[in-house]
């Protein structure tokens, strides 16, 4: 019997690089065969869903399996292509538990790009794009997006200031000094593209937080007067953002 | 030299039982005295925080150390006792991971209680009451509340909303339905006490949204397009409701 394949949160969806289209076939590569064959225990004749990024999300049927592949059919495209909110999170590495953690929940809250920026406070010297990409490709499967937000390479602080696109406003969660409210300062901003900018787990230095409120393109925030980890703070901040100026409200 | 304790966080701060005052002494526990002893390698005339959740927080002298106990005397008060807003968190109970960050999230976020509530699509049978307290006191420490939240015995879904305060509003975080967003429905909402509702990873049963809708003290509310995990949720919708009804506004 062929059947949808679902996991208790629903429809089973995978991430896949090749093009999706009416009757194309693609090899599902290793990792998601092992996923479908041995995890979820899929046969040939049952359906997932299917999105790269660009052609939207498609009805697929398993039409081959092997030990270590598995050939899926494009049937049906059941959405277009969409895209989430023009929303970046630059953060300052943390370790990794809360690493991944970032990576998963701002792709659930519907970020387009991850850009990890080292501050000098900022302890955890290594940043392990690969595992963040990870983190980020299974939260969009599971969250029903149809992007990946993009895993950027790390910039040191100056640097990202410098090369900055300045037409997108940073939200910077300034957990030192007096800023106004996240939700009234949003409300007072325009649309447009923005990131949510956050410090590492000491906060930053003050010659930072200086440079930082120079910028006309900064719009310094206060999460209230608990101290916040750096995940919380993160998470905090995108979901107002989301709630005031982005695609929940 | 005496110093006051410090971890990269901050000020090293400790919640403890005993009544603090002007020159009280306590001993710690044999937790704390490792933690203090082991871990930050304290010296007798240190200097850490103390909070009970009725005292305010007071600045305590380590004035004797032994192997297994440190005992501490109230120096000064630093702070006078306050209250975070009057929000609850009710969640339905998840897997061990993601139930230790809502725990440490929503501490940080600032409830006053968690609840744990069973329904019909939970999972997890067994709510571990001890470890979820743990991480509330740990999140409580770092984060500079002076208060710990109450961590509530489970209650049945139907039991829950038989005996609920009906002065408590319940933001209910309605992954399936039709409702206004939440920023929206907070902002046209009046203050007073609230709870936060988010159900566990397959949602609520269809019989269970419909018992929620019909109870005038629940606002159903949508947290977008996107599925969020249960603990993605849980902490966006506390985020927002501080944002707009609670301290951070």
């Amino acid at each position: 019997m062929s059947s949808e394949l679902n996991h208790p949160g629903g429809k089973v969806r995978l991430y896949v690089e090749a093009p999706l289209g009416a009757g194309l076939r693609l090899d599902t590569g290793e990792g998601h065969a092992h996923y479908l064959l041995h995890v979820m225990r899929a046969k040939a004749g049952d359906r997932v869903g299917l999105f790269n990024g660009r052609d939207g999300e498609w009805l697929a049927r398993i039409v081959q399996t092997s030990k270590r592949a598995c050939v899926l059919e494009c049937e049906k495209q059941l959405a277009q292509q969409t895209e989430v909110p023009d929303l970046w999170l630059v953060f300052a590495p943390v370790k990794k538990t809360p690493a991944d953690y970032i990576a998963q929940k701002a792709t659930e809250l519907g970020v387009r790009a991850l850009q990890p920026v080292i501050t000098r406070r900022t302890i955890v010297s290594r940043v392990n794009i690969v595992r963040l990409r990870a983190n980020a490709v299974e939260a969009a499967e599971q969250s029903g997006r149809l992007t990946v937000p993009e895993v950027r390479a790390p910039l040191a602080f100056d640097k990202l200031l410098e090369t900055w696109p300045r037409e997108r406003r940073i939200l910077f969660c300034d957990e030192a000094g007096e800023a106004p409210p996240t939700a009234e300062a949003l409300r007072a901003a325009p649309k447009g593209p923005w990131a949510v900018l956050t410090g590492p787990e000491g906060g930053f230095d003050p010659a930072e937080r200086a440079a930082l409120r120079e910028c006309d393109f900064v719009v310094p925030v206060s999460l209230g007067a608990r101290i916040l980890r750096a995940d919380t703070a993160a998470l905090a901040a995108l979901a107002i953002w989301q709630a005031v100026l982005g695609d929940w409200c």
